[in-house]
């Protein structure tokens, strides 16, 4: 059942480098099916999200290179539900610009909910639950975060850390957020999960739009002004001059830095936590885990010899045969192989900076 | 100038396993490019032994597979010049042929020096010396090997041990043999080297003609029979025939075991030292120390990070990353991918036998 005045966002952007060859700028990550689900991640996330909203009630932000690709992908989407940017100023104006253009088309009441288009997330019902438990909280007036349970001491994620109980009717599981931190390193992750108040900040908020917005204006009045002036021209017939104007100046900046971390120390962030699974497929080792199988494709096309455990996407329909390195990580595509183990899996994206500095741009 | 009466046999056999998937069945190791000289390792060789033996005086023998590619490759030789196998019967059988039909072609006086098609020999002028000193000793009557200046105590290479000087005016460097040896182990071959008197065997024949047939008629006389009855019908209407009746009865053994062996240990056997650089080309690591560069091919469609000494083939036209592998071995075909390490360099073979098992054989 979908929740009334709920709305989602999903900002669809990031090259995800770490993630090439199979990832590239004109074919980022969340245009991918990378599960081998049948779905990209972006469908998969709008999948998710549909049954919550109802028809009709997902917005997704990209640029308008993908727009195109996006609406594509996304045949259930209407042509008013994908907002493209002419450049990409971070997540803030993404997500101000949604919650902006909502609150024109839908009024006050609107909630939105911010989900990536990149993320991998397992357990449906827990997912709607959670969120269900959010939006209560956010018609309370606060930014709420999605707390992820921690299944270990993860260095890849940042983290929130819960407060004292809201003490919310319909929301019992809804803390006050004590803090963000950034990535921790290994010894502390540890001692963060010792005490049990940690959990991974995956970056999905639920806010009033108005909220957000109100927000905005106090931190950051200019991109406030910037972003309403082009939410309002966005269904008449100014929009792509407003956007020519307005657009190149706002300022760039992640919603966490401009709105959560801020909020949060003035005690307006609240923390749901959410206890399904949740993955960010950041690097070739985390998808690795994520997957069932060693291989992405077809297994036909691959043979390890002391190599058990090898990571292997046969993507270019040739045949890949790894002897002795159970760590590698070997992706094939039509013009690019990738040879590289799990461990330097974070390293990936030297390689796109490789071929970028000898202006091989066609590959990235 | 060319030594009188001298005559080159080139062997061309073997599928070169542990350079699949540069090496295949259907177009092996002698027939590549392997050192990047614009050369193949066939063409090379011919090239260093024509100077030796005048025109028309290299014998290429291989299999009926290959023939065409083998004349292809080799516009300077005549028809007559390239003997085709129907079948593989192993070295002794295709040397022994072509002592047999040289004999038939040119008499008693020819003595012959056969030479891999797929080593790599670096150094013409002291190659040019060897052979010219080995003539003078197989006219003496001896089967005379070639024996390289070791540059390490290698467990790839079988040895030959160096006796007292044979005492010939014109060929002063050449011993009399005290025997071979198998691939020893690393102990053992640095103590062989410590006495100074071994060498490696490079599997590099001279011998007269008759002395080599009359060695074989007297081990195997059934094969030398065989031989004998294939070349005396060769260049005339028959040989399709003699061969359907004779070949694939023929006994298959290596030339080691058949001549080399059993002779040496009856003082048959001379050794003429080879003071220029030498390699077969084993497998991957053989190659990488062989070539000057890391990369066989267009170094501009590789780019390593953390990866310094990676050996790469990039002979599929892709681009190859290799991301945190400094050991690794990438090679890149159009229809097969291998990954490995140098130290796993002999473990290639198995990754061929992985794909026969998958009835792969469009790949081998």
């Amino acid at each position: 059942m979908a929740i009334p005045g709920f709305h989602a966002v999903v900002p669809a952007g990031g090259a995800g480098t770490r993630l090439w060859p199979l990832s590239r700028a004109g074919h980022p990550k969340f245009l991918l099916d990378l599960t081998g689900s049948g779905r990209t991640l972006l469908q998969a996330t709008v999948d998710r999200l549909l049954p919550l909203t109802g028809t009709g009630g997902v917005l997704v932000v990209t640029g308008t290179r993908h727009a195109d690709a996006v609406a594509g992908q996304l045949p259930e989407l209407g042509a008013a539900d994908v907002l493209a940017e002419p450049s990409p100023r971070d997540s803030m104006a993404a997500i101000g610009l949604a919650a902006a253009v909502l609150l024109e088309r839908h009024g006050e009441d609107v909630v939105l909910g911010s989900f990536a288009a990149d993320h991998v997330i397992d357990g449906t019902e827990a997912f709607q639950r959670t969120v269900r438990e959010g939006v209560v909280a956010a018609r309370a007036g606060y930014v709420v975060t999605i707390g992820i349970a921690a299944t270990g001491p993860s260095t890849a994620f940042g983290y929130v850390r819960s407060g004292p109980s809201l003490g919310l009717d319909d929301a019992p599981t809804v803390t006050r957020a004590a803090g963000f931190t950034e990535k921790p390193d290994a010894v502390t992750a540890t001692a963060y999960l010792a005490t049990g108040e940690y959990r991974w900040n995956a970056g999905m908020f639920l806010v009033r739009a108005r909220v957000l917005l109100d927000h905005l204006a106090t931190q950051l009045p200019a991109l406030a002004a910037g972003l309403q002036e082009v939410a309002a021209a966005w269904d008449g017939p100014d929009r792509a001059d407003v956007l020519d104007q307005v657009w190149p100046g706002l300022t760039k900046i992640a919603i966490d830095h401009a709105i959560a971390e801020p909020v949060a120390a003035a005690g307006g962030v609240a923390v749901v936590p959410g206890d399904f699974t949740w993955d960010d497929v950041g690097d070739f080792d985390s998808l690795a885990q994520l997957l069932a199988a060693d291989t992405l494709g077809d297994e036909g096309l691959v043979l390890r010899i002391e190599a058990d455990g090898a990571f292997v996407a046969p993507g270019g329909g040739r045949t890949v045969s790894v002897v002795g390195l159970p760590d590698a990580v070997v992706v094939d595509t039509p013009d690019a192989v990738l040879v590289t183990t799990r461990a330097h899996a974070q390293s990936v994206k030297s390689a796109v900076d490789g071929w970028r500095a000898r202006d091989r741009t066609d590959l990235l």
